[in-house]
């Protein structure tokens, strides 16, 4: 039994984290510097972009956690730290600060950067900032967050309470979006915490297998960053028996670690770049899973469907056409397509053909601002779920001249 | 060697055409019909989307050219006639109505149309237009274009003359764009004549080697559209030998072609939904060709890149972004990335990483309104170039209530 708790990445035993503005950005009330760190060494986790072109955050870290290990997490946003001829050494002095100001290894930190590409970043407002940084650790999962936005307006962050080997265990995390979101075995930045006590190797197994149903079913804008990273640090604090095999615990942590990646995969898309509305398509009877990841992922990514349903208009030929191109086999004349919010449901397309429709009541589900497209393919029981959101016109006022 | 010369699809000796408002558009000023006729029965080739939803005309036109031949090209805008239960039927009765007032076979019928999908299609207003849309014939490349346009904002038009077997022979195109526009193997609808003898394999062959580097390097939107087809009739009135092999002939056939085709390419491009420049990315130094037309083609599909091109911003990172995520084998620390336009060329990116340049400078190559985006590659002498355009307000406003 899975329940929800205050606390975001602070939620569980151990775990502290706060946010600074340490001057990587102009604006002096944007905090650019989060750290959230564990009292004790933690085994950890990590999956990254698939992008060739790589912050070089990911290498340090990559390299840090290779033996399984790591206590605490810093972040900057502003800059990304990526095509940079001295990326990794200013990143590698990211380290060496934050872990002597902690008193804990160089090696045992996960390091991250957020922002724009190719300006080469200054390690000294870091340095500067990473005393206050420290000596204000506490509960502060949301100042964290907040110094990992970029063009985020919504702090995302859960946490969720579950048991294995009879002890209470939390998992927590916080994320950012919101542009040049379409992950690949990873998102933009997510960092998830836990208390309970998990080995490595199947920390990394669970991460691993869940970003395939939660991070890596959901677009902003088609563009896989160059700096994604979802890691996971567990201190196993809540004194349970380690998870060192699968079974009921690991089964535990898994649930409960896809609660709060799928939370903050809803969150990710719903605070998509100049979005107005969560979009949710849920594809069932797909011939495997696959092709229903496929197909439901092809939609979410459609500039013509995303502007349509910032219109509000119960346009599903378009729902059609991109099933249509997704390169997913299917008989396009079992095609059942319907949209759903608050407001109701409405089916608009059976068997690959319009069905009438009130207008006026598709108008009406349309303009909430959580719409889910609800697809069926009459051809067996695979099933997904892939999340985006509206195309709207402060997505290119946003993207249109991001760097001044 | 080629010129250009005017006249579109009516370029070529013994085609006529002609674009009337037949009243499946509410809006009586706009043209809805198109007819291109040729006064003697033509070798024919088409490509058509490879979207596995298809509009029902395609399916008649393929059946209808498969013996090689066919007259004329009748289409109609303001509906895709696409997800209908009586699509076929519909098209078919198109061609009947047509051959009958021709006084040409119905299975020598290219049919076409382009619109909102999933509405079923009267024929009465197609019954109606037709007679005007047939005593109206003559060089009225425009008119035609005019009927097959959607959101396009400009006529689409282009011919050339070259010589095959020292005979004059001409090419001439009308093409439409404007949104859903990814093609693959196709694009929306293009109609190609040509007064040049040439068999109808040999046809086929020249078109379909032709969208390869045509057609299929263009993006508006990532949406491939399920009409999408392009179709060549050639008449032989040009009086040369028929092209049966490969050759000299044919080799000045397809130099002629590529030139229809290029021009259209760009045409479509820049008159993308809401666009205001068109982005010409060109990849040099890749590996192979594949390589190329990869990179390019991930380049100005790019929402990020095409949202900074409309701001002017040279935020190359995202020209790195989508080169490292196109899914092509790249060496990301060997990249060159520069803009050109007509106010200059410069280089912002040498080696992976950034170059100080003078963002004023830059701001002014981008404020033009055709863009150069170079990238080198120094890894071979693969070479290709993709056109799309910049993703603005207006592309959001055009598809947020299109059916409207």
């Amino acid at each position: 039994m899975l329940k929800q708790v205050q606390g975001g990445v602070c939620a569980a035993k151990g775990f502290t984290a706060n946010g600074v503005h340490c001057g990587i950005r102009k604006n002096k009330t944007k905090r650019d510097l989060a750290l959230v760190y564990s009292q004790v060494k933690c085994t950890a986790a990590a999956v990254y972009t698939k992008n060739l072109v790589k912050g070089a955050p990911l290498a340090v870290t990559k390299n840090n956690i290779a033996d399984g290990y790591a206590q605490a997490v810093i972040c900057n946003s502003g800059n990304a730290n990526t095509c940079n001829a001295n990326g990794i050494e200013i990143a590698e002095q990211t380290c060496a600060l934050i872990a002597k100001e902690l008193g804990i290894s160089a090696t045992d930190i996960v390091v991250a950067s957020t922002g724009v590409i190719g300006q080469p970043l200054d390690i000294t407002p870091i340095a500067n900032g990473i005393p206050s940084l420290v000596s204000g650790l506490g509960a502060h999962s949301d100042f964290a967050c907040e110094g990992i936005m970029t063009t985020d307006t919504k702090v995302k962050e859960i946490a969720v309470e579950f048991t294995a080997g009879r002890k209470t265990c939390r998992v927590g995390g916080i994320a950012k979006g919101s542009g040049m979101i379409h992950p690949n075995m990873a998102t933009m930045l997510v960092f998830v915490t836990t208390d309970c006590r998990i080995s490595a190797k199947m920390l990394q197994k669970a991460l691993s297998a869940d970003v395939e149903s939660s991070f890596n079913m959901i677009s902003v804008d088609g563009d896989t960053s160059t700096n994604d990273m979802v890691s996971v640090l567990a201190n196993g604090m809540a004194g349970n028996e380690e998870i060192a095999c699968e079974g009921e615990d690991y089964a535990a942590f898994c649930e409960a670690l896809n609660a709060v990646t799928t939370y903050l995969c809803r969150g990710i898309a719903a605070d998509g770049e100049g979005a107005t509305k969560l979009l949710e398509c849920k594809v069932c009877g797909a011939k495997d899973g696959q092709t229903a990841k496929t197909v439901a992922k092809s939609v979410v990514c459609s500039s013509l469907l995303k502007a349509a349903m910032f219109g509000a208009d119960a346009n599903w030929g378009r729902v059609l056409c991109a099933i249509g191109y997704s390169g997913a086999e299917v008989d396009v004349d079992k095609v059942g397509v319907a949209f759903r919010s608050k407001k109701g449901t409405i089916v608009v397309c059976e068997k690959g053909a319009g069905v009438e429709f009130s207008e006026e009541k598709a108008k009406e589900i349309l303009l909430e601002n959580e719409i889910e497209i609800l697809i069926s393919l009459d051809d067996g029981d695979g099933k997904a779920t892939a999340w985006g959101c509206d195309l709207t016109y402060d997505y290119v006022k946003i993207n249109g001249d991001y760097r001044t």
